[in-house]
């Protein structure tokens, strides 16, 4: 029974296995005529066998899952299943959320790829839409021995890790970074990620993540309103979280040499193991979740707004702040262009489409830009802290 | 006589001085005027007096030296004055060359800057020219503390010097990035510098540099002219430099997630102290007095040469990969802009005026584009070895 539970549970919340029923359902139907067994006492006979017999059906998701489906099914019960299947759900419902604004039927171009050193992942990248000029959502899943130089780094983060070793690692995640045509629909970058790490022959799990938003000009309702969504899937689970992470990622995503921020912040935590992985899990899965109430209103809202030249140029000079933090500072980016046989089409995804630099560029006293420019230099609290 | 000698090779060697000779000569003319001696007899007395008098004249430069004039005057043998006038010299022959090149009369934008802890620059640009999308030309002149961290980095490079101690230093550098708007003319970079470091109270000196260049389409001429003129700069001091040299140029300027190299190289090389400094300032000169005959030629032949939108976007995709590879590798930039305090203006100068980023961009097999990828996987040699 707990089996059927468990089936029923990965149904309700998965997309990938609700094609899945169907199918089985189908088949149910077939194997019904075909033995003349009457319906009502043979559904729960039939569900059981469909059960047993049912694949992994990814129709619903971007591409097949990297694991092994069948691997999948047989640990359905296991950090690692559901975290992967998580994260496909996150990113095809996104990816599909997106490509419901453009107005030609604009698709997301999907590559599956394999490491050879142990898993992979699948990067959707749709570009040059009318209302997305770049836009990538990416899931790997990875496996494989973490060098040493990783490690140290990790241990200075206050992991207690063997030292000098090669140590064993898997990591899921999720990550988009979404640069729109319109200078007034802010860039969106979220990141949800689980790692596991095995020293001394116990293994060490934690979760990390964070959604941020990128704006070219300043729309202090959709500052409040995207914070707010934050804020809401974080209270859910502990009302010290967003405070906590809200300031986290106004520290991280900090271009210092400008002494400003990337964008307008949003949340970011790491190494985050308590109270226990049941409840992190949980946690993560809401702020991923988060996402698309977060951003797409303020897309629908923006995309067709007016906006000239002028507008343009601003934008393409912040998205060259943007290159700047991301290729300098960004941990995730150093962490996966330094690793051997990393797949950096993947990694670089996040880099607008074009990007531009002028020499000591100023913006006129007042004006649309300086408002940004000023949120950017003295990070604000959007939501009221009650 | 050793004064007026020393004078005399100032004179002649730093565009920097002709002014000043200039101006003391008149001085000298009014003199003679005034005092009814006979020309013969006064010429060596004034020169005397002009000599004492004198003062630095930086009309044909970009703007004052850094250093404070009179300093400059009365150390004029110290390596530390000679390489400032140098390099000041450098740049603006290397300013007034390009603006040469101009159709529209564009200048460079001078702005001579000051830093707090010691020292300063004079930065150079040019921007939205019609041939030259985005040119800087920088200098600099500083001194101060280096950080136990930049200490350690300089001990890996084999460097004696005390450890966990801010050591007090000098450096002083041109470097200068070109980006064409003409996909047909290549972009050059360069950067000769010295360097002076204290430690148990011995000071430690060494020079370093190198000329690199960066093509869109290759033109087998023009490499071949270009790294012909480097060689033949190394030849007159060590046959053994150009290819050492070029070697350690190939490596440095490698885009190693990309496996490919950045440009066509050149040279570069670092810690140069041997076989004494007199023979390396001569040698770093010549190499700096090399960048214009190296270059120039190919801007004259290709400003004009036709292209359309697929070669302005092969160009910009190309520009997306320079950015990667001074915004993670490069060491210079990486220094400069951890540097507090650091101009990161002047530093961010190298950065094309736009570049693009496309997700798994591809070459047609057998293209223009293809053939320039081909160098860049597999650096080639220019130069019959002989």
């Amino acid at each position: 029974m707990s089996f059927a539970k468990s089936i029923h549970r990965a149904l309700a919340s998965l997309g990938a296995f609700q094609m899945s029923r169907r199918t089985s359902g189908k088949q149910v139907r077939y194997l019904i005529v075909g033995l003349g067994i009457t319906t009502t006492a043979s559904i729960s006979f039939v569900q059981m066998e469909a059960a047993k017999k049912r694949k992994f059906n990814s129709s619903l998701c971007m591409a097949d899952p990297i694991t092994n489906k069948s691997k999948l099914m047989e640990n359905e019960e296991d950090m690692r299943t559901r975290m992967e299947l998580m994260i496909m759900k996150v990113q095809a419902d996104f990816c599909h959320a997106l490509e419901a604004e453009e107005y030609g039927g604009q698709k997301f171009k999907v590559d599956r790829w394999l490491r050879a050193e142990g898993g992979g992942g699948i990067t959707c990248v749709l570009q040059d839409g009318e209302v997305f000029e770049k836009a990538g959502v990416n899931i790997s899943v990875v496996t494989g021995m973490l060098p040493p130089g990783a490690v140290q780094q990790m241990r200075t983060r206050g992991k207690k890790l063997e030292d000098g070793k090669k140590l064993p690692f898997y990591a899921a995640g999720v990550s988009a970074v979404i640069h729109p045509r319109n200078p007034n629909v802010p860039t969106i970058h979220f990141n949800y990620r689980y790692f596991e790490l095995e020293s001394d022959n116990e293994k060490q799990w934690w979760f990390g993540g964070g959604t941020d938003l990128t704006p070219y000009y300043l729309n202090e309702n959709d500052a409040v309103h995207f914070h707010k969504t934050l804020k809401d899937a974080c209270d859910e689970y502990d009302t010290t979280y967003y405070p906590r992470f809200k300031k986290w990622c106004d520290d991280y995503f900090r271009i210092t040499h400008r002494k400003e921020s990337r964008g307008i912040g949003g949340i970011f935590f790491d190494d985050l193991d308590t109270p226990n992985q049941e409840e992190v899990f949980k946690f993560v899965a809401s702020c991923a979740n988060s996402v698309i109430p977060s951003y797409l209103p303020l897309v629908r809202q923006h995309k067709n707004d007016n906006y000239g030249d002028k507008e343009r140029q601003w934008q393409l000079l912040r998205r060259g702040r943007y290159v700047e933090f991301n290729l300098i500072y960004d941990r995730g980016t150093k962490f996966g262009l330094y690793t051997p046989g990393a797949r950096y089409e993947s990694i670089l995804m996040s880099l607008p489409l074009t990007a531009r630099w002028e020499y000591m560029h100023t913006v006129p006293a007042n004006s649309r830009e300086s408002k940004l420019l000023e949120v950017l230099q003295n990070p604000r609290d959007w939501v009221a802290k009650a």
